[in-house]
């Protein structure tokens, strides 16, 4: 049988003992830790950069198919990913808990298991945090803090006429995970006794269970000197977020559908759906990978990376955001990406 | 009658605009503030401090008496208290909500109005945050940020023998304003005809309701080149801080109930309440003063400061913390200082 701990019995202070007994500072600039009112972190000749995001139980996630480690390094993830938008390097995190008494100790535990894999995969210190109980679901705030280089960070107001427009990785991935839990999890309510079919849809599934945040395209700018002129990590669909880019930006844009990457698997699962892959990847969510632009005498480094594609490019913004599709028709991009190709 | 707009109306992006528009950046430190995937902080030449706190309605506070102006004013203060106790100066604010959609747009301007009057008196810039959709209740998370001189922060860890314990302003009204509000709820919902009673009850209500952070206190360290050594700011009561602190800094501790500094119209409430003023004191939380120990030669600086009371010493860890009453008595402190004392 299980142990199940309930926290009432740790109280508040061993609760916090219990979770952060095990961490070990990785940056020096980590002065204070856990256990003060706050903690005190050195940027002496860095500057900061500071992202925050809240995870609210049954609007992002659902516990019925999120295994709660999973959770606690996608969490991390998340916000560090915000952080390489900046095109910075995530340093420390906070960590706040809404808990309501459904969740154990050992449930805790598990959950704090994947943030601290997460921290220690990225390189980031867990300085401090609070617990509250919480009536309804479990709540999750996380902040995280990283350095930059003086004056070297992106921001997303940088493009430029005849830019690149870039992404990373490949896009609509999570979105199809989540429609297949969906799925599964309906036809479990409907029948308790049939079993989960996910086979051949385990990449899928860890786009949106496990994401990564793309240290590895921080580390390959750095390494070739390479600044975008504007960036921002793709969390609402690439529909949203380029939109974004321009309306900051000021500027107008065209991507080419044929251009934007979709993994194969990803594509496969949308057939089955009847879904159009494209369409995914313009309005699904949480792939977290990054959208960036970056001037044209870039391009020979650009191609050395193969984790990143070239979808289009940079307009005046009297010419608007379009897509030019693989039927050699041209659409406005809208916020719901989606719709426009329904229509 | 009054406008009531939905949030849908809106969108999450009309909402932050909405929200973040009248935006003043007060910080030089500040290079990017809301709008981005991050913040960025310069805090060349200054350590970093960093404290985060999350707020959960029907668990921190009960929007039947608590005026959304005040909540928000309250959610930025407690986080300030934090930076103070540590004796650094806050600079910036994150703010993350999860909102129901029982929350109105004119409601949340309620809030943010609050929000903005403590930052623009505090001097702290709101920086960025997160807005998510929350299916029950109000939630708040807030993460400060503030600077210090290098090594000049303050910790728990620090205090020694023979120093003097003391704490900023009076304890227990928070918690006698509590008692109070609750009562009055309970009144109402028996008998919603009937006006809450709150006369001559305006400086608990007001402890509760609109706490202050003691920004005064750190000024005085430092106009008059005292640095404690060790602090903490008392959220959750005397006893429960007092615990922290002699357990951080492996001591003991003597306090004089009779110098526990209590306001007269606090008293008097704990009278008609038939409570023992010094165990609200010692018990009773969110009062978000300072409790500090500073050597014994700092003594002759600090009774310069009105706002200050000498409530004891640090002795030996083999001692305990202990508190002698009144009477002539001698009980320890425990982390439930209230049944110490009605045994």
């Amino acid at each position: 049988m299980e142990q199940r701990t309930e926290i009432s019995q740790l109280g508040e202070f061993g609760l916090i003992d219990h979770l952060t007994k095990n961490i070990e500072i990785q940056n020096a600039s980590t002065i204070v830790g856990v256990g003060d009112d706050a903690a005190v972190v050195d940027h002496y000749g860095k500057q900061t950069v500071i992202t925050t995001d809240l995870l609210i139980e049954g609007i992002h996630f659902d516990l019925m198919y999120t295994p709660l480690k999973h959770l606690g390094y996608k969490s991390v993830v998340v916000n560090l990913s915000d952080i390489y938008a900046m095109n910075a390097t995530p340093t420390q995190i906070t960590m706040s808990l809404g808990i309501s008494n459904r969740i154990s100790v050992e449930a805790l535990d598990e959950f704090y298991d994947g943030v601290y894999t997460a921290c220690n995969l990225y390189g980031v210190d867990l300085i401090g945090g609070d617990t509250a109980s919480s009536q309804k679901g479990f709540i999750i705030s996380v902040t995280a803090i990283g350095e930059v280089t003086p004056g070297k960070y992106v921001k997303r107001t940088g493009a430029k006429k005849g830019d690149l427009v870039c992404v990373s990785g490949d896009l609509g991935g999570a979105y199809l995970g989540l429609a297949l839990l969906e799925r599964e999890k309906k036809i479990y309510l409907e029948n308790p006794n049939i079993q989960p079919d996910l086979e051949n849809e385990d990449y899928i599934v860890a786009r949106l269970l496990k994401p990564e945040a793309r240290k590895d395209i921080i580390d390959f700018f750095a390494a070739n000197e390479i600044i975008p002129t504007s960036m921002m990590d793709i969390s609402d669909g690439l529909s949203s977020e380029i939109l974004h880019i321009c309306k900051q930006s000021e500027c107008g844009a065209v991507l080419y559908e044929e251009k934007i990457p979709i993994n194969e698997q990803a594509k496969q699962f949308a057939y089955k759906l009847e879904l159009d892959p494209t369409a995914c990847a313009l309005s699904g969510g949480e792939d977290y990978e990054l959208l960036f632009t970056v001037q044209q005498s870039d391009y020979e480094k650009l191609v050395l990376n193969e984790n990143i594609s070239v979808i289009g490019y940079i307009t005046e913004p009297s010419e608007g955001v379009t897509i030019n599709t693989k039927g050699g028709n041209k659409f406005n991009i809208t916020a719901q990406g989606w719709n426009a190709f329904q229509s």
